[in-house]
C-alpha cells in the first residue's frame, strides 16, 4: 500500500501567538516537518504586545495527524496555540451554494414585471401552452438533484440529512462544470413508492432529475418507473455515469493495446448498480465476452433460481459460454478487468494471468481492488477513481455534459444513444497522438470536455427522437 | 372608475427602422402620445442604409392597447417595425433564479473540499448529530416555496406549470428582501394527503416552508398538518401574511383615528383564507367585535349546521352578538370594514352608514371592493392592495422578515406571538409623527422593515420557546 498523503480534505487552520523572538516561525515549519505534514499559507493577523499573531494552514492525513500536529505545535516555548479550525467544515458552514436573482427586484417597476401583476401574463400563457414552461420559467435549466441518504460515498445508509452536503457538492459541479442550476432535495423517505411519488410530485419546475446515492435493488426500480412517469431526463449518476466514463476509458485503453471491444474478454467484479451499469453500456458497445463476479464466483446460467431480478438479467446477458467458477477462473486469460466492489479484492495472481497487456480498471474507493504499485510492472494500463493515481475514472467528466446536451435539446430522456455519445465525446477529447497508458481519460478540469460530451449528447438526441425543443435552422 | 394607467407590466419594445429625415423620431412619439401611452428609453441600434434603427419601449394599459401602440406607429409614412419584444416576457425567459456556488470547485484542492473525499467527514458528523445540518447545510437558510397552483393570484386553478413563474418571483422576493435562500417547489397534485407527503418526504433540506396559492379549505388542513408533522416553521402566506400586514396597518389606523381595538366594531367582507386569518389575529390582538360576511351575509351561529369546519370555527369565535343580515347591516355603525372578496362588492352606502372616521381596508386584486375615489370624501382612511394608491397592504412587508427571524432564531414554528410581533414591527416601522391618513403601512421598499420585522419575530421566537438556536451570550 502506497502511504496516504496530507490533503486538503484534512486541512485546518491554527491561529498561533508567537513570542516576537528569532526563529520561531521556524520551529513552527520544523515541527510540522517532523510530523510529515504540509504547512500551507501563513498570515500575519496582527501584532498583541509580545505576540505576532499568525493564522498558519496545515494539511493532515486524517484526524488523528491533524491533532497530533496540534500537540507537537504547543509543546514549542513560546507559542500559543488559540484556535484550531477545519477549513472543510468551515467551507460548509451555512452550506455551500445560494440562490441569486436574475435581475434585481428593487423598485417599483422590476416588481411589477418579475412579480405581480406582469408575472399573471407569463403564468396565464403557460397555462395555456404548458410546454413554455421550458421557456419561461427556470425548467429550463433545472436538475432535481435527488437522494433517500441510502448509499452515500462510502458512508452507506446515513439519512437524509447527512446526505445534504453531498448533494450540495453535486449541485456545485452542475454549476461549475455545466452551468446547470441543480438543487439538491433529500428525501425523508426510503420506500420505493414513496420516492416515486416524491419526485413525480415535485416534478414540474424541474427539467431534468439526476438520482444519487440510492442503495441497489431500490435504485434500479425507481429509475426504471420515473423514466416511465415522467417526460423529462431521469439518470442514476451512480450507474450511469460510472458507466459512461468507464466506457470512455475502454475505448482509449483498446486504442494503445491495439485490441478490440468484440474481442475482448472481460471480467466485472462487482455486481451492484455501477457493475451492471457498465456491463450493459460494454455490451451496447460491442463487448461481447463479459463475465460477471459477485461474492460468490461467476454469475452463470446454472445459478440463476438464487438470483434477484438484476442478477437475473445479467445471467442472461452475459456469459456467453456459461462459465462457472470463482474470480481466478474469470480473470485467466481475460483482457480487461473492471472492479467496482471493495478494497484489495483482486488478488495479484489474478492479473498475472490475464492475456497480454492487461488492462485493470480498479475504481473501489478510497482504497481500490488492488493497489496500482501491486502491478505496475505487469499491468499495462491502470486506471482507478483516486485522483492521485494516473486515469481517474470520475463522474464529472460525464453528467454535467451530458445534462447539458440533454437540456439544450429539451429531451424528454437519456437514452442509450446518448451515454454512448457522451462516452465517445470524452475518449476524443485527447488526442489519438497523446493517448498512452497514463493518459486514457481527460482531467476533469480539461475544459474542452464538457462541450464536445454536451454537443454530442444534443446531437444524439435529436437523432434518437428524444429532443422535443424545435430545432434551429442553423442547426445549433 | 379610475381610468388604468400605463403599466411596465405592459411595457413593449419596438425595433423602429427610421428613415434618415428631419422630425421622423417625433412623429413616433406623437403617435404614441396619441395613444395615451407612456414611451420610455429610446435607443439607436445602428445606421442601416438610409434608415436609423432604434429601439424604443413602451409601455401601454393592456395587450389591446399595446396592439393598437404598434399599429398607429406602423402607418407612419417611413417607419418600419422590425420586430416587437414583450418585456415582461423577456424578462421571464428561461426563468429569474440561479443558483450561485458559495466558493468556486475548479481546482483539485477545492473539488476535494467542497465535494469527495472532504465532504465525507461532514456528512459523518451530520449522520451523528442531525441538529448539524442546521449549521453544515444550507437548511439554515433555505425556505421552499410549495404551492399546487390551484389559486395563483387572480388566475384561479392554472396547475403546478403555469404556477412557476409566480413561485419563482416569491422566490426573487425572499433572496432580495431578506436574503433567504428560497427555492419554488410546484406540485403535480392537488390532493391534500399527497401535497403533505410531498412536502413532508422533501423538507429535510429545508429550513421552512412556505406554502403559496393553495385554495381553500384545502390549504387549512394542509397547513394544519405540516405544522404538526414538520419541526420547521411552515407559513401559508396567503393567509397569514395578509392578516400580519392587515393588523399592521389596523394599528397605526388606530393611532390616527385614536380609536382601541377592544371598541372596534369590525367587519370583514369574505370567509376565505385571507380572511378567516385576518379575522384569528384581530382577535388575538384583542378586538372583540369582528362580524365576518360571506355571499350569505353575516356568519351567525343559527346557520352553523350549513357550515363547513373553516366557517364553524367562524361562527362559534366572532359575532358575539349573534346578529343576523345582510353585508349592509353589518356595515352599520361599524368603525373598520376590511375586504378580501371581490371587485366591487361592498356600495358606497356602506361605507355611508358607517360609525366616525371609517376605516376602509379594500384588498380585493386588482380591482378593490370599493374604488377609493368613490369614498374619498367620506372614508377618514382606504387602504388597498394596489401599489397606485396610498396604504398599499402588501405581503412583502411581512413574510421575508418573519422567515428571517424564524431561521435566525432556528425556530421549529411560526406562532401566533411572532406573527403579532411582526405586524407591531411593521406598524412601528412608521414614526408616530409621521403617521397619517395616506401613510398607516410603510413602503414595500423601506429597508428598515425587514431587520426590524425579523429581530421582532426571532425575539418572540426565544420568549415563546420555539428558539432551537442556543442564545448567544451577548442575546445576539
Amino acid at each position: 500500500m502506497s502511504e496516504i498523503q496530507p490533503s486538503v480534505s484534512y486541512s485546518f487552520t491554527m491561529r498561533l501567538y508567537i513570542e516576537n523572538k528569532p526563529g520561531m516561525l521556524a520551529k513552527v515549519l520544523e515541527a510540522i516537518a517532523e510530523q510529515k505534514a504540509d504547512p500551507g499559507a501563513v498570515d500575519v493577523v496582527k501584532v498583541e504586545g509580545k505576540y505576532k499573531v499568525r493564522d498558519l494552514t496545515v494539511s493532515a492525513r486524517n484526524e488523528e495527524h491533524s491533532k497530533a500536529i496540534v500537540k507537537a505545535v504547543k509543546k514549542i516555548d513560546g507559542i500559543k496555540v488559540r484556535n484550531v479550525s477545519d477549513r472543510v467544515f468551515l467551507l460548509h458552514l451555512g452550506g455551500k451554494i445560494r440562490i441569486k436573482n436574475k435581475v434585481p427586484v428593487n423598485t417599483r417597476d422590476s416588481l411589477s414585471m418579475a412579480y405581480t401583476p406582469g408575472v399573471g401574463r407569463v403564468c396565464e400563457a403557460i397555462a395555456e401552452k404548458p410546454e413554455k414552461a421550458h421557456t419561461l420559467t427556470i425548467k429550463q435549466n433545472s436538475v432535481a438533484v435527488v437522494s433517500d441518504g441510502s448509499a452515500v460515498l462510502g458512508l452507506g445508509n446515513i439519512g437524509p440529512e447527512a446526505a445534504m452536503p453531498v448533494m450540495e457538492g453535486k449541485a456545485m459541479l452542475f454549476k461549475e462544470f455545466a452551468d446547470i442550476d441543480a438543487y439538491p432535495i433529500c428525501l425523508d423517505t426510503q420506500d420505493v413508492d414513496e420516492i416515486i411519488s416524491a419526485v413525480k410530485w415535485m416534478s414540474p419546475g424541474f427539467g431534468g432529475v439526476n438520482l444519487e446515492d440510492i442503495g441497489a435493488p431500490r435504485c434500479f426500480e425507481i429509475e426504471e418507473r420515473l423514466k416511465e412517469i415522467l417526460d423529462v431526463p431521469v439518470f442514476h449518476d451512480d450507474q450511469h455515469g460510472t458507466a459512461v466514463v468507464t466506457l470512455a476509458a475502454t475505448i482509449n485503453a483498446l486504442k494503445v493495446t491495439d485490441k478490440n471491444m468484440e474481442d475482448l474478454r472481460i471480467v466485472i467484479v462487482g455486481a451492484g448498480a455501477a457493475g451492471i451499469a457498465i456491463t450493459r453500456i460494454l455490451l451496447e458497445a460491442g463487448a461481447e465476452e463479459v463475465l460477471v463476479c459477485d461474492r460468490e464466483g461467476i454469475i452463470n446460467r446454472d445459478r440463476i433460481d438464487d438470483y434477484d431480478a438484476s442478477k437475473v438479467w445479467l445471467a442472461e446477458n452475459t456469459n456467453p459460454n456459461n462459465e462457472t467458477g470463482s474470480l481466478m477462473d474469470a480473470t485467466e486469460g481475460s483482457d480487461l478487468l473492471i472492479g467496482v466492489s471493495g478494497p484489495g479484492i483482486v488478488p495479484r495472481k489474478a492479473v498475472e494471468h490475464m492475456a497480454d497487456d492487461p488492462i485493470i480498471f480498479a475504481l473501489a474507493n478510497p482504497v481500490p481492488e488492488i493497489q496500482p504499485e501491486e502491478i505496475h510492472s505487469i499491468a499495462r494500463i491502470i486506471a482507478t477513481g483516486r485522483s492521485d493515481y494516473p486515469n481517474q475514472i470520475n463522474n464529472v467528466l460525464a453528467f454535467p455534459g451530458l445534462f447539458r446536451g440533454a437540456l439544450d435539446a429539451r429531451a424528454k430522456d437519456i437514452n442509450e444513444e446518448m451515454k454512448l455519445a457522451a462516452a465517445h465525446a470524452i475518449a476524443n477529447s485527447i488526442d489519438d497522438n497523446d493517448i498512452s497508458e497514463s493518459y486514457i481519460v481527460p482531467s476533469v478540469f480539461n475544459k474542452k470536455v464538457v462541450p464536445k460530451v454536451a454537443k454530442a449528447v444534443k446531437e444524439a438526441a435529436y437523432k434518437s427522437g428524444v429532443a422535443d425543443r424545435p430545432r434551429p435552422l442553423n442547426g445549433d
